[in-house]
């Protein structure tokens, strides 16, 4: 690809917390900021509904994939000054960086539940569909945006480049775990990420880390083992998600029934019928979201406008642990829901986190990803828990975490069915 | 006031990036942080349209508000342990920190200025109306929200609680300062605010400064007068602001005008109409803005629709210094772009900010707060500027930066009006 | 204890980078802080010879001992707070805090080899004997004394005071690795210290820890076991450590001898013989040692000369893993030093680094730590191991790192010898 | 120039706590630092006598040194990246920057005003004269070595070259400030390097500052005018520096009068004599001087020996302002304490510490520093003060500090003299 690209006349720079400067220096990466599906990004935050646990957590999907192209810049930088690196691939890996969370939508986890959507495949529809976007890359030479989605897709031929966007230690996991780390305020979620882009070497079309480097490619896996059980599955978060989706869920349903909405959610009416095209998705964001919960406090389904109200004045169920006993009480517990006048459809609902420090065959959260090889002196790779006693003790160990949420509030209320709540609290044990 | 406060069983925190962690044992700070009329500060940010300058600054009034408050409990502390404090102030103090900014709706400068409403009447009719935060504030006590909202109002007696909320150096500006500092990522607004409180001392009911702590406080002041012109008055935000405020003017025009909005503004309709209720209020927040610009974009209005699309896709207007000579040939530019079809009313708008960076009779940003004085070794009070160096030689100055803000896009697209197009690049020298 | 202890008429700081001020408020401590026993601190090194590795870790002894006095002070304050905390214990805890590491000598770890000195041993003797410490001290009452050194030598019969001290978790600790990962300037050594202080209970005499706050016990003991790698046993600071062990072994050597010096130790030779008094070891400090390895560069001794010039002058030994191979091949190995005129007793040394993460029974350095207890909500104590999966898989693995040191240099100098050199090669594989 | 040079087969890097690591790429540059001349850097603290003020500032001059490399390799780089630099000069420049203090030896301000000795005429001779660096420069090419020494006296003709180590904004003091900053842990001394770095541009053979940048070169400006006032004329550390002046005063009296020392100065005898050879001074380093003012404690010299102990235990000297009536009254006060048996040569000192925070014509320490230049949209230069509110009205603004320093303790023992205690007291109003 003998392509050449437009440098701009100036160097531009955001000013960014985590990595001091964003630097651009190609009108491409310039011009792709600057479309209206990627600002878009900055009205989708990156961690959801987080905030209502860490204050803090209010930074958006914008800053992140800034984050994640200024990384992917830095490292081929050093891949070239040691001649790794192959200068034709550059723009596509950049634009791969910065686009790879493209498609996401309105708290997509919730989201994605309840309507079957899927931010991946947007991201390639965004990239390849009709957009500002596919209009810029395909600008630079036919079938390029296609190069772009495939290294996306994991599909581009060339590893390294994939690697780069999406591996163990890639530029998304490292930008999420510092980003996420200080926009919280918590302790976690650090680690020398120059010293791991030093020890990177590439070798059979995959980054490999040299040994020397072990420590602090075991203090990434233990951070990112930290901000998974301390942030990323916080229990109130999850409490407020399972609410966000049962909102949706339950306007959905109300939609089907012809429910006569006070506010009807024009935005979402596509979606609720399953029609919903690229530029109605690209259409929806938080704003979106919130503005139609704020207005259903008033709808009058009373599912609805408790649930709004508890979401947007943060009223979150609180949660027992799931234990076995539970399960087997869990008939009688929505027996006595529903006795009580409590739909147990709306108001319990069992959550579950799993998540594995560092896992051989599964090492992420997607089964594709591959084990983290360490480059021996003599030139060899070894796997990383092989040579690692810390990662060798937790790899392949899973921890799984299940919850029971509900309405804490309404089940002390119950005077009108204080038997009902009798078998409630004595079941939750509460 | 013999009145005792309710503790907490257990002290709970929140962690926050400014203050590693803020203390709440107070059953009223806990409810009072609970109530849907301060949550949803959430949805308001602190910084307005700062964030289409500086990504970070997506941060919201919540955690500010609750910076604020940390603040002014540990200074309190402070104060105790010395005993320079009559701790029946406490709650009362504890409560106006937390609640000072709890008034603010969405973007705030401009909705202000298109609708004429005011920010601190507001707060006050929150903590003084038909809200939760006043049910609370008054079951400590009758009279004890009025007390509160004298503090935040400045009319209370004691002046040493009003000037912990609201002096030169009070705790809403020193969190203000860290916070932004930290969001956005400047190297600005870093201060030693741990050696300030130490210096403080309490004296005619004012806090005072013992001398020896001078250097911290020029410190101080030295970074607030970078983030002024660095952060707040950032040319770019300003043009963002420029343009939210047309899009407000533009839509109320609209409205009296009659024109048949494809998507009604509910929310809106009552200010529009200049008759505002509390409950109505608070209804409004960035969502309600935002999702509105959005749907706006396909209003027939073009002034409309052009305005709401530059908003949300960040396509602002450009600026030159408002010159003499500019001032001069304004009309004449007016006359230009209306010739050329652009409605200067709309995009032709003149923009100022002005600071200085410490002022002996008019310091800050309003005319009545009092001058910052050094308590010295043989306890007599000097103001500032008489002993400070760099503190005396900037006192009274005033930098005023008065810019022309217009859409430079449309001016080169004028190919049918080249003559126009000439003319405007001349006057403004593009 | 109804001693009541004298406060300072204003409290005083010492401006600390890793806890931002340390606050004296008493009397005591003020004139503890201002001895020459605790003046001498300056001037030994926290960190021995890691400043040769990593140039950041010039910190001494003396700022250490500051913050841990400030860590016991802040714990004891929540403490406090809690009714957890028995008042008259106070004084005794914060000065044994302070005074902890009081008896450490230079480069402690190597003089203790060489000499069979004991820091423990002469922090004792420093409370207890002839010292401005000790005057101050039994100036609080008859015993004080006494008390302070039996809670360093965890004797003292209230465990919790102890436990303060050390512990798995105590004041030392905390401090040390926050101090030396900021001189430093690694990113290991992080953990969120004010949660861990939150979730502190007493209980049964001892600290254990509240269930909610153990991730960040699990990031604690991750962070020590990563500083213990990457920072306490790092390679280079042993090859400094080996060769300082062997300048002061061939000094004593040479004395014993009856060695003329060109410059004699007289700081040492009380030392040599055996005979140290007290007084005699307060005078020994860094520059001591430094000023005669200087000087001893022009000693006639080769090895005495050679080993100071590359002590002083960064000339380290190279190493290689001691491997069961070059277990079997060593007496070779020395023996074809010893052809080559390279005294093996000086030249090829053997250093082994040992450490656990975690262990239960032997935890830290020292086998009598006890293990840390978690506080369950049941009120019943679980081992942290039971409980965490992280620590639980580590705990009781221990790793060991053995290398052998010796001089690369000289051997590639060996032209004479080519032969031997040969060999030498072959051995060490290099 | 054609001359190439050699580079390392692997980058090296130090962990550094400021620049996170400094990087070495080149073979000359890591044999210089591995000279004896070098290594010696890490026995002379940046700070001197600072330390017993900020007990942080244990920091050496090797540090500082390695620092001001790693910026001037990182700006070279920016400038290389805008072909605004010759390549040729390029190693000129950082054997510069990282030799530019070479020369410095123990406490260098106390030592240069009692001995007449000149850092930077020793930094020339380390350069030019029989040492290692010195050949391993010439290694390079002949004149090498002058070319490196006429950077560093500011003679080299070009003067890009020279500005990048020594003006108003070099490499020099961006470490410095940064460096001192961190290890004593003010908040003072930060400013945003990476942006003064990119609104570098090189005209007219000199380093000048675009016009966008000059907030950040306001902060700039500021930082180091409170690190002068707050950290290097601390007057705690003015006074350890008055004893110490003294101490080598006193030394170098007794010698000359034959007096018989315990413990002989060996390595200062030749700077006594002020005969000393480049090899004796090379072997001076902060070692050497504490290790003979711990052993003087033991001289019979009443006033050699109570000055020592004084050093090494901290009991330093208080202060007064030095006000026009004691200008008037010090021979008196002199008299009274000749009269009490306390020396005023060695017990009363005046010392004066005057700095400016920028000045048009005198801008720094040094006479001859250029004058910030901005670079103007348009192309001309306008001087700093010129464009910038702040740091014009400060311009030429001089402060100016003069204390006395006396032996407090002293004088409240003077139990014989109480006439003399009185009058002394009267005079210094204490």
């Amino acid at each position: 690809m003998a392509r050449s690209f437009q440098k701009l006349n100036e160097e531009k720079v955001f000013k960014d917390p985590v990595h001091r400067y964003i630097h651009v220096r190609d009108r491409l990466i310039w011009d792709l900021i600057g479309t209206p599906e990627f600002q878009r990004l900055r009205r989708i935050r990156q961690l959801g509904t987080t905030f209502l646990t860490f204050h803090g957590a209010e930074h958006s999907r914008f800053g992140h994939s800034l984050g994640v192209y200024e990384i992917a810049r830095r490292v081929i930088d050093i891949f070239k000054y040691r001649n790794h690196w192959d200068d034709s691939e550059t723009m596509i890996a950049l634009c791969a960086a910065l686009l790879h969370d493209v498609g996401h939508g309105p708290f997509s986890h919730s989201f994605e539940k309840v309507f079957g959507t899927n931010h991946e495949e947007y991201t390639q529809k965004i990239i390849l569909g009709d957009t500002e976007i596919h209009r810029l890359l395909e600008e630079q030479g036919e079938g390029f945006a296609g190069k772009v989605a495939d290294v996306i897709g994991k599909t581009y031929p060339n590893r390294l480049v994939v690697s780069l966007i999406s591996s163990q230690i890639d530029a998304d996991r490292m930008d999420y775990l510092l980003r996420d780390a200080y926009f919280t305020g918590v302790s976690y979620g650090h680690f020398d990420m120059e010293r791991i882009w030093r020890v990177m070497r590439t070798q059979d079309d995959q980054i490999v880390f040299k040994l020397s480097g072990m420590h602090a490619v075991e203090d990434y896996i233990m951070s990112r083992y930290q901000m998974y059980w301390q942030v990323y599955f916080h229990p109130v978060t999850r409490s407020a998600e399972v609410i966000l989706t049962q909102i949706l869920h339950r306007a959905k349903v109300l939609f089907h029934e012809g429910f006569r909405f006070k506010y009807a959610p024009f935005p979402l009416i596509k979606i609720f019928k399953g029609e919903m095209a690229l530029k109605d998705y690209l259409k929806l964001d938080e704003s979106v979201i919130l503005y139609f919960f704020q207005a259903w406090q008033e709808e009058k389904d009373p599912i609805l406008s408790d649930l709004c109200c508890r979401f947007m004045n943060r009223r979150l169920f609180k949660y027992v642990e799931f234990t076995p006993s539970l399960i087997e009480s869990k008939d009688q517990l929505a027996g006595a829901f529903r006795d009580a006048g409590i739909d147990p459809d709306y108001y319990l609902e069992v959550d579950s986190s799993s998540n594995s420090p560092y896992d051989l065959y599964r090492p992420g959260e997607e089964g594709e990803r591959q084990p983290i090889q360490l480059l021996m002196p003599d030139g060899t790779l070894h796997e990383l828990s092989q040579e690692s006693d810390v990662v060798g003790s937790i790899t392949g160990m899973r921890r799984t975490d299940v919850k029971l949420y509900y309405p804490k509030d309404r089940v002390f209320e119950l005077s009108e069915h204080a038997s009902c709540r009798e078998q409630i609290q004595k079941i939750l044990g509460i």
